[in-house]
């Protein structure tokens, strides 16, 4: 939510008519998995966010936000990417705009087991492949590029919320590495 | 849009905040392209809806509309085939959340080609066969069971506003039946 | 391969042709996943095959088979599916050609984890709506319908060989379901 | 034929098997389409191949070639791009194995429209970003990038053959520019 403030260009006002729109409508959302990837392709690592909740839980999660009004999905993602890789990530946007999987986060837990207390979101997930060196932001403690072996070990999964465990595992099964 | 003012709870207000949420955020969007099948999957014809517009223009378009805040995907592809097709059309709802695109709709008409004048709409884009028999609603003056062929006729395309004619192209291709 | 030697027009020369044919080349294979879906769309069940290998070892499996020369993808899922599910199946074939997944089976079980110790196959994975009545072939023992958490059950998943476990939640992730 | 020949390990003998081989069964093929990208992944040129065939008719054409028995598919889109770009085109290999569209050429000019006169074959189809210099291989007369605009003037079109001028406007609708 903080970063809605931050983004906001009118302040407390435009804070206040997006908390609004919220209330009315899904919004849309990108959810981009990092990738560190072979000359073939293959994939080798996928990077995990370290972040901490306002509550002061840590979690490991994935580039994710919001698609602004008048915003194309690519320049999202870009801007997503940027934000929490830094400038000299070099993402490797995709070619095509069709999602992997597209992901349902409710309030409601229990609904599809993809869990937003905010709001409900429809994301459309993508795997991209980052080439550059990565500077995650401050918001961010920690990006770790772990093994598609490592990024399965039940305490990093443990460790995902809202249902991007199984996010996770539904993009090593696209990308044809499961266990 | 009547649509909307249709489908609103609370009346004029839910209406207006509406309003202001399409203002905020992009909305979250569904395009299904009805389609009669053959017994081996073969796409025989393709599901075209005729429609006036508020301004009296007669054009050719998809089953599309938006998804609600706190409505699954694959529930609002149903309420909205059940709402131009009848409540007998017996649509197959796709299996899996991939779309075969996303299509971006812009006020400004330049963007992407794909034009809402409306708002900007982030569409999620499928193919539906559909079974039984259809009754268009009121607002559809017809439902025209077009081949691929007959789709692609300039004539046709040309009833297809808003970029719908590309959409129907990228559909045929995803299906692999261009001309 | 018994099945080969069945569908062969020419009896012993032509199996011995195919022999060879499968010591040159990949073959095309497909993975139908056969699946009982709600109204909506949602998958309920999966069908899984107990079939005795040559050996004796129960195991369980999709419905699964290679592409004849000449012969459409289409008519092939069509083929294999009546084949193992019976004429009455009623099976929902896919609108696109597009896989959700490709599997590379080698005779070397480590180059990706799908092992078939016959051939080089590369598959073409589909998941199959299923409507009507299955009567599972001769050689066949059982065709079971399973819930997507009885499907992933370790005692399921581990009388699948060759990688189909893995394939199993390759689709539940692709169909968003993942435990 | 005569890559085939080249390839093949064994001389004389091994092409005659390979002949075989095509006879019996349906060949594993790939189509790569090479792709020029900006940033934000939006794709600003498509590469074509001007090649003569052995009847001295030039056409232009995708990198496009067999799976090797034994060989990875990613490992089979790098040979192919290299043979056809050279070593230092750097090509991006898809992430995922899951292809844009499945082509289906065969000896028969009418069955799918994809035509093929030596062999039925199963293609994957990917579009290939490549960041590189490419210096095409003798057999290939030149390199063209086009712009989406200029691949889709007729004259571009009809200097492709066996249905890929098709599968352009495939990939074109697949990355979201269509005309």
């Amino acid at each position: 939510m903080s970063a809605d403030m931050t983004e906001a260009q009118g302040g407390w006002l435009a804070t206040d008519q997006f908390q609004q729109a919220r209330d009315q409508v899904p919004l849309v959302y990108l959810d981009a998995i990092p990738a560190r990837v072979d000359p073939n392709g293959s994939v080798t690592h996928l990077g995990l966010l370290l972040q901490a909740t306002s509550s002061g839980i840590l979690n490991r999660t994935f580039v994710s936000g919001r698609v602004h009004r008048g915003e194309l999905i690519r320049d999202a993602l870009v801007r997503h990417l940027e934000k929490d890789l830094g400038p000299m990530a070099l993402p490797r946007i995709p070619l095509a705009p069709q999602p992997f999987t597209v992901v349902e986060y409710f309030p409601d837990a229990e609904k599809t087991g993809f869990h937003d207390p905010r709001q409900h979101a429809v994301s459309l997930a993508y795997v991209v492949a980052v080439d550059g060196d990565c500077e995650p932001s401050q918001q961010t403690l920690e990006l770790a590029w772990l093994t598609p072996v490592e990024a399965q070990n039940p305490d990093v999964l443990q460790e995902m919320t809202g249902g991007r465990d199984r996010l996770l595992q539904m993009a090593l099964g696209y990308l044809g590495i499961m266990p």
